[in-house]
């Protein structure tokens, strides 16, 4: 059997792979992305299963439209109008997603062809590199900054006539923490605003800030051709697969609910229900508090570790928010042949080298911080610096 | 902005489009495909969820595994084995999908290059049509008779050296309602089992069986290339969108595996715990006589009525079991003329046009009967006769 070209081109998540090995109870891991048990609001999720099966019975169990649940539409549409005024989005302007993970699958699906060029951040997020790498496209890879994406080669990557989409993670960007700077998000709209591109800005931490204040979107509520992503897998529960899509670009939305309707009809209409009861019927500003309070110790913890034992040729982020910090070792050390040093050691990351789509001898790391104690992060971090 | 090829070939669904006008009130509508939602255990999938979260907590919450819960993989294994002895399926056979719409567009996300070959019953199931489009296929229709696909036919479609795959709904088929006989199944199997293609039997409705005897798959059990897709969206609840594919071939998997987590990462798992749940603790197969008892008298008051109302010229199907009836005009009249027609009339059902990947001037329509009454089905049917 001779199977597609897109997905002989497509790798499998080197990430979910390593996990297969990070996982043992005795590795102290840095390696996963998953959010800490405590942003999972149990009991009241529990409640809103049953409160909203007994208000609405067969609606949550029955087929439902692909666009999806109208009262979480609008709940999203104001939740973004009232964190940013001048977005103005209405129910209309959103499309619920099995996760944003089929976001970013469905958006590639209906803008690009075999070869249409693709601009990304370098290092970007693996997740994304491999939903549009099923579409076969064209990746300009643009080097991310500790201020945001350098300004001059995106300029550049646009000249490129193939360019479909920019694809961006302003906020606390999965894999390495950074946030663009205000000034860095106004270069990047001047750039972008009279280009016939798509652009994306991935935000599923958005919420998750623990130092500075919220900082406006690049392009959302200034250009039809924005797109904003969005998530209730860091700050509710990943395990339903509820993500979403805002633009105001209805020629494109019309386009991905057809692209929906293909892929899986609908999402998940019984979570969607229940993810609006439980919005709607409890504190979730004071639980996303709580969840940011978690990570901003763990995130210190190992901030004062890594000062603490890591040697003056390893260099790192200090995310305002999050998940991740990013590692680079200035002496050339190869991530790869550290990875495996430090499994010995029992302590794991992911080596950087999945998120770039141009190099694969690469000298960075990601660490995740949410699913350690402060106790175990010092102990991984003390390990590591041994290694480094 | 130019969107993409596969997109702009890719129609939105005719039925989601119609259903718009068909779903008022006062509208008699056969247009539908609904479940009746008497197949929704609302209570025992309530106590589920209170279980399997009192059982399991946060894992129902997290990130979970590409391939799907293993214990719903082995339940759904076991169920096979012992419908139908011989398949022999293990849990490593299964992968859980977004529904089963998701199964067919990451079956030929997998598998189809643009312009290879699809062969497909005609008319074939709508859905699997916009799934396969958004890969730019050749379709090679092979004409559905009552019996089953014309096997000459078949296998001159089988000469075409494009062909990857060969998509049959065996089973109460949608849009026909037909189901292919024990001796049709065989030859089908005779003309494929030496092709090197991937064989589908694609099986949403066959626990809906009201009449008859359970046939054996065509493939499955046999040969390395047959996939069985499944659902429980007929027999528990659409709602939570749960599907799964059934197959031997391990490297096929491996790529849907891989196609799966660029697309949505895996399906809900909260869904998947309390489906379990539910199979586990409860009298599903009494639950599905329910179901079955209910549509077959609907069947049966449709099947009268048509009987009574319907011209001489007018030929259809008699299901023994799912959902759907099929009609035909042997005067030639034009579906879509009559669909009008019936909407001043206020009665509703599907021209036959979208079930075909080949013709546009059609004088067949599809019935749905699972969401009627009996007497609103001898209003419905009686108006419907005197148009045709």
């Amino acid at each position: 059997m001779q199977y597609s070209d897109s997905i002989l081109n497509t790798p499998s998540s080197f990430i979910r792979n390593i996990l297969k090995v990070t996982d043992s109870a005795d590795v102290i891991s840095f390696a996963g992305g998953l959010p800490n048990p405590i942003s999972f609001p149990i009991d009241a999720l529990k409640a809103s299963v049953n409160h909203a099966i007994d208000e609405s019975g067969a609606k949550l169990f029955q087929y439902s439209t692909t666009q999806g649940y109208l009262p979480l539409r609008q709940y999203i549409a104001e939740k973004y109008n009232k964190k940013q005024p001048g977005l103005n989005y209405t129910a209309d302007d959103v499309l619920i997603t099995t996760g944003s993970q089929q976001a970013l699958e469905l958006i590639s699906k209906v803008l690009l062809n075999k070869g249409d060029g693709v601009v990304i951040e370098e290092p970007g997020y693996l997740g994304a590199i491999q939903a549009f790498t099923l579409r076969e496209p064209q990746f300009y890879g643009v080097t991310l900054e500790n201020e945001g994406i350098n300004v001059a080669e995106l300029k550049t990557a646009l000249k490129q006539p193939n360019v479909k989409m920019v694809y961006t993670v302003p906020n606390f960007q999965n894999p390495t923490g950074l946030t663009y700077t205000k000034e860095r998000r106004e270069a990047v709209y001047e750039a972008i605003k009279d280009e016939d591109v798509i652009f994306i800005e991935d935000d599923p931490y958005g919420e998750l800030r623990f130092t500075g204040e919220h900082l406006p979107y690049i392009a959302a509520g200034k250009m039809t051709n924005s797109v904003v992503l969005g998530s209730f897998s860091k700050t509710v529960t990943p395990g339903m697969r509820l993500g979403y899509i805002l633009t105001k670009n209805h020629e494109l939305l019309n386009h991905i609910e057809t692209a929906k309707q293909a892929s899986d009809l609908h999402t998940n209409i019984f979570a969607q229900y229940i993810l609006h009861d439980y919005l709607t019927n409890n504190a979730y500003e004071e639980h996303v508090e709580k969840i940011i309070a978690l990570y901003k110790e763990q995130a210190n913890a190992m901030l004062a570790a890594m000062e603490k034992y890591f040697p003056a040729h390893v260099s790192y982020t200090k995310p305002e928010g999050g998940m991740f910090i990013w590692v680079t070792m200035n002496n050339g050390a190869n991530a790869l042949e550290k990875f495996h040093e430090a499994m010995e050691q029992k302590v794991a990351f992911v080596p950087g080298n999945p998120f770039y789509t141009s190099k694969s001898d690469v000298n960075t790391m990601r660490l995740n911080y949410t699913n350690a104690t402060p106790e175990m992060i010092e102990e991984g971090i003390k390990r590591l610096g041994q290694i480094l």
